[in-house]
């Protein structure tokens, strides 16, 4: 009965809870761009009062870049630490959203209700799941249902770089009986999901130059090298025409997918026309014989996130420039290490730079893939509450995206993970016009009271 | 004697010319940039006033784009006119400057005294040169030394859109004896120059397109088609591994280099160390088996002058962009037809896109190469006057840039053009840091004076 009354309490207090995530939504806290360093510190203040309102011991402790959400609160039963991110990623091109990122708004849509803003699925309205989920639960027995540890990261966009240290500085505060994760998405748009393999990413970003200034192609034109021809003709190799990444030993440490796991993906008849069609596009454009879950599930990838040089702005300016610039990242799977993938990179491209070029690298980083320890009872006993609240059997997936977070968890705490989310595949996260489903929202927060009656139990 | 007391006069006038030549330099008349439309005008009516006050009839003609400063003075003689162009290049990276572009200052350097400015060398310090000449004549002698048209163009940086029209519907009024144009240089640093070959140019902007928006590269990555890994993998491929253009056909109208040319080049000495040494490269970088004269005066090019597409701001997006472009632009020679060459490139690039990708073209233009009528006895006569005041043989050389006017005034007034400039190779025209050097003014000025007097004789 004390469930019902945590679920009812959630439904009465729905336009409460969406009040506080506006409230959240609205701090621009875009953690990759120094420009809003201010509104990062704002958003985990934000979050550090809202926990205190909890009951929670809660504190933004500093790091060398955006604070660390950390709450204390709760007694008994299993130890439990929940991770979520306070971050967002960059609104640009600005111009193609129909309205203000951070002026979030209830829209409705031929889908239902979605709530509108950068940061809505991915992941202020995902994190804040499990805060109202608490927060019903307090209201009706007076207490939280266990003994709870919150994380809230603000750099988990731009590659978390003082994750690793500050786990491994507060190991033993940190430590918990089982972590959960919620950054991940459902299965389809009413199947729950539980995540449990996920890519890694390895990111670098180089520059080509060649002459010490811009050149005018009329004078040097046709003599002088163009820097832009040298990463065309590079980045051009990248993949052969089998769709294979051409970097040397890319794929050494690469395992193919264990027989019980293709089966059951293929029982979930991933239909990739409706993945596809959803944004624009038809045809699988990854490997040849690869089925499209493994694209991107199981296989991994290089692609080249951003590309820049010469002049870019009106007209035209018939110049050979200086520089050119690219940002490339790979997704990793099984046992490819972040480090090795990125030194063969740079040993690939520096052995094709012709002479009068040099090289300039910035900004590596990465993470390893993780796989989830399902043995763990946890598992079992949430795919059974999010079969209550869904009305299907929630589907042991794999995801695309990486979130080094689960991995650091095994290997700095011991701790295991279970990744539970309910963002959708047309969520537009990392993209103009990003939403989150009123639905996905709401049974979110249902989903984590389920959760939490059966394991605090 | 009169000839003396003109140059004498250029001397001791040489601070006010500056002063002049500052006043013009101030403008920011960037063509190319809608934001400095008001500039390109105040440029023009800079002008027209300064031609007045020699005493021409002189008016900003409006056109589509930037107005024309068209003027007309003088009596008897040959009925010369002249060619220059008030507009200038766009200035970015700004960064790379070390002085405010459009704050004219005479700095000192290792080489002599130079005046830094953006269009100080492309194209105002160059048609000033012409204006002083004429004033100093006008002050000795009272009059102008011939019948004389000036025009001066407000569109030459961002493909003269308006030319044409403007010369067709003028046609009668602009046609003369003989076109004097100002916009070449020095062979090198010492050694005077007339221009008797001009390479044409090919230009067209366009776009990749795949998805209808920007999606998570770890959602979509390995399926879904990345517009910029298909736009690196044609451009890529743009030349074959000797330097020749893959666009089928583009050879087709190109004719090799008459021997008798061919042989004055090489009395030229042209020394390719140096020319690519003073921006920092050393080795020719076009097609196998050319000299680097014919790499930048008598061979056709394609050269990528501007690619963007993805995330290209501070820190990391693992984006797969909807969209990416390129700016691609073509040195044409011989017989080349701009059209045409555009035409295949378009076929080109259309035959190598993979499925769910879009193509969009934008700014097509261009004009043909153009080769001077030398038989003209004005060209031995300039070629006289120039080794009088520079004391070495002026030289007959092609240029890698292109100057369409040119070739209109042959094609559409019938008229024949002569080029002398006095640029330096390092100038640094289109790129940070333009500067002309005071020399270069000086003698330039002093230069059209003899020129003026030997053929206005």
């Amino acid at each position: 009965m004390s469930l019902d009354a945590v679920l009812s309490r959630i439904d009465e207090t729905l336009p409460e809870a969406l009040d506080r995530l506006f409230g959240l939504l609205r701090i621009p806290s875009i953690s990759t761009d120094p420009a809003y360093r201010g509104d990062c510190a704002r958003a985990a203040d934000w979050l550090v009062q809202d926990l205190q309102s909890l009951g929670f011991e809660a504190a933004a402790r500093p790091t060398p870049g955006h604070p660390m959400v950390v709450a204390h609160g709760g007694a008994g039963g299993p130890h439990l630490l929940f991770y979520g991110h306070y971050d967002v990623q960059p609104v640009d091109p600005l111009s193609l959203w129909h309205r203000d990122p951070f002026d979030p708004a209830i829209e409705e849509t031929a889908k239902g209700k979605v709530i509108r803003a950068r940061g809505s699925s991915d992941d202020k309205g995902q994190l804040m799941t499990f805060l109202e989920a608490c927060r019903a639960w307090k209201a009706v027995h007076g207490a939280l249902p266990c003994r709870l540890t919150i994380l809230l990261e603000g750099e988990e966009e731009s590659g978390s770089p003082s994750l690793v240290p500050f786990l491994k500085d507060n190991a033993e505060e940190l430590s918990a009986d089982l972590s959960l994760i919620c950054d991940t998405g459902l299965f389809d748009s009413a199947r729950p999901a539980i995540t449990t393999m996920l890519r890694g990413l390895a990111k670098v970003e180089f520059t080509i130059s060649a002459a010490d200034r811009d050149l005018h192609s009329g004078m040097y034109g046709g003599l002088a090298r163009n820097p832009i021809h040298v990463l065309t003709r590079i980045l051009g190799r990248l993949h052969d025409d089998h769709g294979r990444v051409q970097v040397p030993g890319f794929y050494d440490d690469v395992d193919e997918l264990p027989e019980a796991i293709r089966a059951q993906w293929q029982s979930l008849a991933f239909d990739h026309r409706t993945f596809l069609g959803d944004v624009g596009l038809s045809i699988p454009a990854g490997e040849d014989g690869r089925t499209p879950l493994e694209m991107i599930w199981s296989r991994p990838t290089a692609e080249v996130n951003g590309i820049w040089g010469g002049y870019t702005g009106a007209g035209f300016k018939t110049v050979l420039p200086a520089e050119a610039h690219a940002k490339v990242s790979f997704r990793l799977v099984s046992r490819q290490d972040p480090q090795k993938v990125l030194e063969a990179f740079r040993g690939w491209i520096a052995a094709q730079l012709p002479a009068d070029c040099e090289l300039a690298w910035a900004e590596p980083g990465g993470s390893q893939a993780s796989v989830m320890e399902i043995a763990n009872p946890a598992f079992e006993a949430a795919r059974a509450a999010l079969g209550e609240e869904w009305g299907r059997q929630a589907a042991f997936v794999g995801s695309g995206g990486s979130i080094p977070i689960a991995g650091y968890f095994k290997s700095i705490l011991g701790m295991d993970a279970m990744l539970v989310g309910f963002g959708k595949d047309d969520d537009q996260i990392h993209s103009p016009n990003e939403k989150y489903d009123l639905e996905s929202f709401h049974h979110g927060i249902r989903s984590w009271a389920r959760i939490l009656d059966r394991i605090a139990r």
